[in-house]
């Protein structure tokens, strides 16, 4: 037997929930098992939960890693029926009922008798992975510190260069994606040069940035309604930003990136610094579940699940969150978390004897976004707000949401503090980034992050 | 003429000074410029002043890096005089009164009128640098952070090791070197077994950490008054921590190290995690300095300066801070203070002709050491507190120290509120930590920190 289950220290009689993510979707389903008779084992490849909404602050200096990456463990040190496990699922055998968890050294199966994966999604380069390296996604913890050392670091390297045309290119940035992270990143990037960094170079004002969004659609935020696109954007350019839609990216190096308008003209961009946020890709999972079941994916790696979350022929099996393709429903928080509950009730009720299927509801809550410091577009059933009470309405929103983790009360107050002030506090930059950039710059055509020794 | 003299904006006629370093010698000779007719240049090789005596902090999750850690820039903004470049110096040449500088992808020379050399000095290894992959040092914010990953990372495998023996080296954390940096991690981590981590594992109890203090001497913080030294070390027993004294590292591998006592007996431990705080090597500069003035080095690598911390022979040169040898003064950030301002006011007494000689004179505020939470040892004068009350002192003397960085006013109540709670906030692992630390488990004998890419 595979080392793992020696310390499965539940009673054998018990129910077995394996949860495979700590998402959104993996937190909620854990945390709505709460009291019911089962052993659950949460597992990530992070050891935090990730308050995803709030990335882009920790890539633009408002936030610590630590402010909106809890321990998963810590928040759910409580609930005596749940253990963590800290490992990447590399199988899931759905005959066998079991997933293969690789961790440490080695490899272990672990049985369960349901199933919820939340694996999620990470970004997707439409088919030009080499886009990569030259610019990050914005999906974990460890996109966010990257970013956040490139963008800073960009200003200081713009400090030191004499040629005009490549101080330019530091201080030009492009976002690829006009979706909400897109937006936030971009507003974030702007007010950045424009407020937060003022007075802090000798050779330049910060505020000659140009911050570049760009998006192959129509609008950004194209979720939204019409008249909240409309806003977002006019703030934007208002901040600064350099809105252009209609455009493909058709290539990304380390020194800039290409674009094509819908004429067909072809334009290229020097920017040293770039993000991409223009697409997702759900977890690899997705296809081996299929695989096993016979169930439909998407284009964008998303499994077709029945009503009730379950996958096709095998009920004890729950697909939630962004890895789930069920009546359109978009890739949002909110969706991979009642998606979550739902699965976690539907067991819970099982275990009843309530064995008749409930279809899974989505209850719209609404969307958001910020633009910039005291402006949000909110989207609320036919409610629409914009501006100052919008991101009034954002922020007690996210702020509930933190609360709603116990203890965060520190947690709350730094933000409330940091992103009420002018000033960025979480700027640091380490000797491993400065030292992988400079090496990068040498030498374009070798891998990008060729990092050094650490310690 | 190199390209950062392109971005020289300063007037030909001012008195150019160049300070090497921003620590506490650098940035405090800057800020003692302010007002005097000169041009300063502050260059350092990361993007931060460092508030190095919290560094510990960063390492066990109580502080964020960005707490400690504010953009260099951001502190000197307001003084016009002043720009900071980011970049390591690779050469002085003090006969064409130029520094080297290495940044980008090339070097350019810098010249000055009067140059302040406040590099500081990293962790030595007493001629086994191979120990460092296995224990890295704890002087920037890389080291705290991959020990940080290191710390937290060992409780999660602890939770997926079946193996007693395995789980046992997990929990094993062994700090080398008793002086206040090795003395505060100890206890920082024994708190964190024992208080902070609690009802976060399933497979053990986080109290039945061992944290082992290793020190060559007779007692810990051997530079303390007798009393206090006892005191410490009965404290730090007292929170769980192993301390051992007369005793020698002679080996570090990724799996443990090696001991020799006083007897000459030799014991093993198994220790997964381990902290190198045990002595230090002065800076490169200075034996590039040394070799060009004719200056005596030590065998810590510090230069021996006038009694006006002056070069010999370069009454323009000036050495503070822990890459100077100067009246047997210690490595303290008050001994680099205080070096650093007097320095900077000997340029500006000499710019208005007063070109006399004035010793530099320590004036010796006391030294302080915490144990843990409530408790510190506190040396001034002849004064001698310990406990609560000691604890209190350091607390005061830091929040000042803190807030001394204009507008720090979220970075001290951050710090307060998350100092005097009972959990620790800041307990992310990157993905790339947890990969890099499974590789180096898997492959021992490979380098420690083979880096995936990034983004």
């Amino acid at each position: 037997m595979a080392a793992l289950e020696d310390i499965d220290q539940s009673d054998a009689r018990r129910h077995r929930v394996v949860i495979i993510g700590a998402g959104f979707g993996g937190l909620f389903a854990a945390r709505a098992l709460r009291g019911a008779p089962v052993d659950v084992t949460v597992i990530d490849r992070t050891n935090h939960h990730l308050f995803q909404p709030l990335l882009y602050q920790v890539a633009t200096g408002v936030l610590s890693e630590g402010d909106i990456a809890p321990p998963t463990r810590d928040i759910l040190r409580h609930q005596k029926n749940v253990r963590v496990l800290l490992g990447e699922v590399v199988g899931i055998d759905l005959a066998a009922h079991e997933v293969v968890l690789e961790t440490l050294d080695r490899q272990s199966r672990i049985a369960f008798d349901s199933l919820i994966v939340a694996a999620g999604a990470a970004p997707s380069y439409f088919g030009h992975d080499e886009f990569a390296a030259s610019a990050p996604g914005m999906k974990t913890i460890d996109d966010a510190l990257e970013l956040r050392g490139r963008i800073f670091g960009a200003f200081e390297m713009a400090e030191l260069e004499s040629e005009l045309e490549r101080r330019d290119a530091w201080l030009t940035f492009a976002v690829v994606g006009g979706g909400p992270t897109g937006v936030e990143l971009a507003g974030q990037i702007a007010e950045l040069s424009r407020r937060a960094l003022k007075r802090n170079y000798r050779a330049f004002n910060p505020r000659i940035a140009r911050v570049i969004l760009i998006d192959a659609g129509d609008a950004v935020l194209a979720t939204f309604p019409e008249s909240l696109r409309r806003r977002a954007r006019r703030d934007l350019e208002r901040l600064g930003v350099e809105v252009r839609l209609g455009t493909v990216v058709t290539g990304v190096d380390i020194e800039g990136l290409d674009m094509k308008s819908r004429d067909g003209s072809v334009r290229r961009v020097e920017a040293y610094t770039k993000v991409w946020a223009a697409g997702v890709q759900a977890s690899a999972l997705g296809a081996m579940l299929a695989e096993q079941s016979g169930a439909e994916v998407d284009r964008a790696g998303r499994v077709q699940v029945l009503p009730d979350c379950t996958l096709p022929g095998h009920r004890e099996v729950f697909v939630v969150g962004d890895l789930m393709s069920l009546n359109r429903l978009p890739g949002l928080s909110e969706v991979a978390m009642q998606s979550g509950v739902h699965a976690a009730r539907t067991i819970a009720r099982r275990l009843k004897g309530d064995t008749g299927e409930r279809a899974f509801r989505y209850r719209d809550l609404g969307t958001m976004a910020t633009i910039s410091r005291f402006s949000a577009v909110v989207s609320i059933g036919r409610i629409r707000v914009a501006g100052f009470v919008g991101w009034v309405m954002w922020l007690v929103v996210h702020l509930a949401f933190l609360t709603g983790f116990k203890n965060r009360f520190a947690a709350v107050l730094n933000w409330a503090v940091a992103f009420l002030g002018r000033r960025r506090r979480q700027r640091t930059i380490t000797e491993q980034q400065v030292f992988a950039r400079t090496r990068a710059l040498e030498q374009p055509e070798a891998p990008a992050a060729a990092f050094p020794p650490a310690g």
